[in-house]
C-alpha cells in the first residue's frame, strides 16, 4: 500500500471542518460532500449525485455494473461533531497530525477515516472486486439524519441490496474486532423553563422572585435520581435485560472496569445504576444526559441578574423496544409534571432515532468474520453499542443484513477532544474490507 | 431649567457603553471617566484627578474652596451593568431614547442619570451653593469596587467630610422618596465542578460516566431548598429580624404584594421564605441566586457530550451582621461538604462587599427631608435596600453621615433590559439636591 499517498488523501478529507450542526459550516459540509463525490468518480461510479441538497447533501453513488454479482450498499457520513472545547486539543482538530502512530483530527475515526477505509479497499490491488457497489454517504448523521430519513421514505429502493456495510464502530478492545447487534436510539431535546417576563436585578428582587436557573437545576435533579435512574414514568417499561447467553458472552470480553475508569472515563468513580454491570449500563440501559445550559449571564466577570429563562440541552439514549415517539411524549409529560406551577416548562425535540437491533446470522457476517480472521488473526465478537446511528433501522428495512462494524479502537475519543485513529487499524481495515469484498463477490 | 440642553448632555454620557466587568469596554470606561472629569472641570474644581488609573479610574474632584462652609462628599459611579440580553431591549441600550416621558438606556438610573442629577444641581441657578464639594466617582461599582477599596485603605483622608451624599437608589414608591438604613452586602462566586479529565461521548459513556452538569445541578439544588432557604451551615446565625417598630413602618409603605408580582416581578408567583413578608425577604434576609452556567455544549443544534466540567456564577446577598469573609468560608465549606466524593468541587470568589448599616439621625437627614418636602411634597421615609453598594461602609468610616437616597422609581429595571429614568424624577431631582445643597450650606 502506498501509505504516504493514502495518508495525504485522508488528511485532505479531515482538514475540512464539516460540522453539520453549525450553520456557519454549511460550505465546509458541501466541500466534504464534494470530496466524497470526487472519490466515487475515481472509483468509476456510473452515477454520482447530491440528493436532498438543500441542506447537507447525501452523496449517492452507483458503482460499475457487474452482472450477476451481489449488491453491497455502503453507508457512512462525512459530517463531524463540533470540536469544542478547543483548548483541550493538543493539536488543532482540523489540522490532522500524526503522533506515535496515531492520526489526530476531528472525524479521524467518526466517520471520515472509516469511510475512507471502505472506499480505498475498493481501489486496493489487484483490481476492482466483483460487486455492485451502492454508496449513501450522508452529512447529517451527527444531527439526526433527518434529510436521509425523508429521502429513504420517498425512495426506499435506494437501500435495495444484498448487504449493507457500515464501518462507524470500533473493536471492543485492541485486537478484538466486533459486529454490533444493537445500537441505542437517541432523543435529543431542549428543556426550557421561564419564570418571569425578563431578567431581574438580584439586589432588588433576590429573595422573592423565582430564578429560572434554580428551577431548571431542580427540575433536572428530579428527572434523574442521584443513583442514575431516569425519573420519567413509563421510561423503563419496555426495557428487557439481555439474555443470559448474551451476558455470558460479555463476561468473556477483555473489559476491565478499573481500566475503563482509569484510562477511558478518566474520572474518580463510575456512576449509574450500580446493580447492573458497567457493560449493561453502557449497552442495554437507556440514559439521560445534560449537555449544556444557556440563559442568564455567562460572560466574563460578574453580573447580578436573576435569569428569567434557562434552557438545558439534554438527550436520552434508548435501548431496543423503546420507541422515540413514545419517549418524547413521556419526557414532555414528566417535565410538565415535575415543574412547579409557577414555572413555565416546555420541551423542544431537536432530533432523535429509534434504537436498532441487528441479527448477525446472515451468511455475510461469516464472510466478514473470515476477513478479520485472515487479516488480524481473530474473528468478530458480537457486541452491543452505546452510541446511535439514526438511520440504521431504515437501512435494514428492505431485508438486507446490516453489517455494523468498524476499525476504530475504544480509546479513539469520538465526540471528544483529541479524537484519533490508529494508523495500524486504518491499514488493517483497508485489507479487511478488501478481503470481505472479495469473499462476498465470489 | 434648560431641559433640552441637559437631556442632550445626559444622552452623551449614557451613550458610552462603560461596562466595567467586560475588558473589551476598557476604553469606554475611560471615556466615561473623561466625561465626568470634564463636568468637574466645568464646575470649577481646583483638582480633578484620575486615581488608581491602571484599571477603570476613580475620578477625584475638589470643588472651589468656600472658607467656613461644610464639606460634602459626593459618591457615584460611571460604570454600568452588561446590557445583555440585547434582544429584550425595545431600543438599543446605548442609544438613549425618550418614550412617554421616560429616558431608556443602560445606566439611565444606575447610576449615570443620578450622578448627572447631583452635578447639575450644583450648576443650577442662581449660583454655586456655599459648600466645599468633594467628588469620588468610580468605575467599578458593578464589579466590587476593589480599586476604590484599596485606594481608601491607603488614603482614608479622601472621605473626610461633614456628610456623604449618594444618589444611587430609588423612591420606595411613586411620590415616596426614601433614605436607606441598610444595604445588603454581596458575595459573588463561581462554583466549579469537574467530574472527568475531559468531555466524553454520551453514546460511548452514557450510563456509567459522571456528568458535570448533572452534579452541578444537584449541588445547586442542595445549596438552596425549594422553599428558598440557603443550605449553608452558619449562614443565618448572625441574621437579626428587624425591630417591631421598623416592621410597623414598612407596613405603612404603599407596597402591595399583588402589584409587585404583576408589574415588577412579572412572574406567576413569588418565591422565597414564605413565613417572612416580601419586604423582609427583599431587605432583611440574605439570598442565594444562580446567574448563569457554563460548560458542555451550548451552541446551536445538538452535540451529545457528557460535560467534564461545569461552572455556575452565583451570588449571595448579605444582611447586617453577616460578614463577607465569613460567608466566603461558609460557602466554600458547604460546597465541599455537599459535593459527592467523586466530584472535584471548588469555589472562586469574584468580588463582594459587607452589608452596610446607616443611622439616619444626623441633622443632615432632616435637611434632605425638607428639600424633598419643598420640591415633591413629601419627606423621606426610612427604608432598607436589597441591593449593594460595596464601598458604602468605607465611606462612613470617618464618622460622617452617609446619606443614601435617590430619585429613581421602583420600576426603573436596574440591571435588566429597558432600564429607564422618568424625566420628571430627573428634573425634580436636580431641584431637590439643589435645595439640599442650599440648606446644608446655610
Amino acid at each position: 500500500m502506498d501509505t504516504d499517498r493514502l495518508l495525504r488523501e485522508l488528511t485532505d478529507f479531515l482538514r475540512i471542518p464539516s460540522v453539520s450542526t453549525n450553520a456557519s459550516h454549511n460550505a465546509d459540509c458541501r466541500a466534504a460532500a464534494e470530496w466524497v463525490a470526487g472519490e466515487l468518480r475515481r472509483l468509476g461510479c456510473r452515477e454520482v449525485q447530491f440528493l436532498a441538497s438543500d441542506t447537507h447533501p447525501v452523496v449517492w453513488g452507483v458503482g460499475p455494473e457487474v452482472p450477476g454479482a451481489p449488491t453491497l450498499l455502503i453507508y457512512g457520513h462525512y459530517d463531524v461533531q463540533p470540536p469544542e472545547p478547543l483548548d483541550e486539543w493538543t493539536t488543532a482538530p482540523f489540522q490532522p497530525t500524526v503522533r506515535d502512530g496515531k492520526l489526530f483530527a476531528r472525524g479521524a475515526a467518526d466517520d471520515k477515516g472509516q469511510v475512507f477505509c471502505l472506499l480505498k479497499a475498493i481501489q486496493a490491488p489487484p483490481g476492482r472486486p466483483q460487486l455492485n457497489f451502492r454508496f449513501l454517504i450522508e452529512g447529517e448523521e451527527e444531527y439526526g439524519s433527518r434529510v436521509l430519513f425523508e429521502l429513504l421514505r420517498r425512495e426506499p429502493e435506494r437501500t435495495r441490496a444484498d448487504a449493507v456495510l457500515i464501518a462507524d464502530m470500533a473493536y471492543v478492545a485492541p485486537r478484538w474486532p466486533a459486529v454490533y447487534t444493537t445500537l441505542r436510539g437517541l432523543c435529543y431535546a431542549e428543556i426550557n423553563v421561564r419564570t418571569a417576563k425578563s431578567d431581574l436585578h438580584s439586589g432588588e428582587f433576590g429573595g422573592a422572585a423565582p430564578n429560572a436557573h434554580e428551577e431548571l437545576a431542580r427540575l433536572l435533579g428530579r428527572l434523574k435520581t442521584p443513583d442514575g435512574k431516569v425519573h420519567v414514568p413509563g421510561f423503563y417499561a419496555p426495557v428487557k435485560r439481555p439474555s443470559k447467553a448474551e451476558l455470558a458472552t460479555w463476561k468473556r470480553l477483555p473489559f476491565k472496569e478499573a481500566e475503563f475508569l482509569k484510562h477511558r472515563v478518566q474520572a474518580k468513580a463510575l456512576t449509574g445504576l450500580k446493580s447492573y454491570s458497567v457493560l449493561e449500563r453502557l449497552w442495554a440501559l437507556p440514559t439521560f444526559e445534560i449537555h449544556g445550559i444557556t440563559g442568564g449571564f455567562t460572560g466574563d466577570g460578574a453580573k447580578t441578574v436573576i435569569p428569567a429563562e434557562a434552557t438545558a440541552k439534554v438527550s436520552l439514549r434508548l435501548v431496543p423496544d423503546q420507541k422515540l415517539k413514545v419517549v418524547e411524549r413521556q419526557l414532555a409529560a414528566a417535565v410538565r409534571r415535575l415543574a412547579p406551577k409557577h414555572v413555565q416548562a416546555s420541551v423542544k425535540f431537536l432530533h432523535g432515532a429509534d434504537p436498532a437491533t441487528v441479527k448477525v446470522t446472515h451468511p455475510a457476517f461469516k464472510l466478514l468474520d473470515q476477513a478479520f480472521r485472515e487479516v488480524v488473526g481473530r474473528g468478530t465478537v458480537p457486541a452491543r453499542a452505546g452510541g446511535s446511528i439514526p438511520v440504521v433501522p431504515v437501512l435494514g428495512k428492505g431485508g438486507a443484513p446490516v453489517i455494523l462494524t468498524g476499525i476504530g479502537l475504544p480509546d479513539d475519543r469520538l465526540h471528544a477532544p483529541n479524537e484519533k485513529l490508529d494508523l495500524k487499524q486504518l491499514w488493517d481495515g483497508i485489507k479487511v474490507f478488501r478481503r470481505f469484498y472479495e469473499l462476498l463477490g465470489t
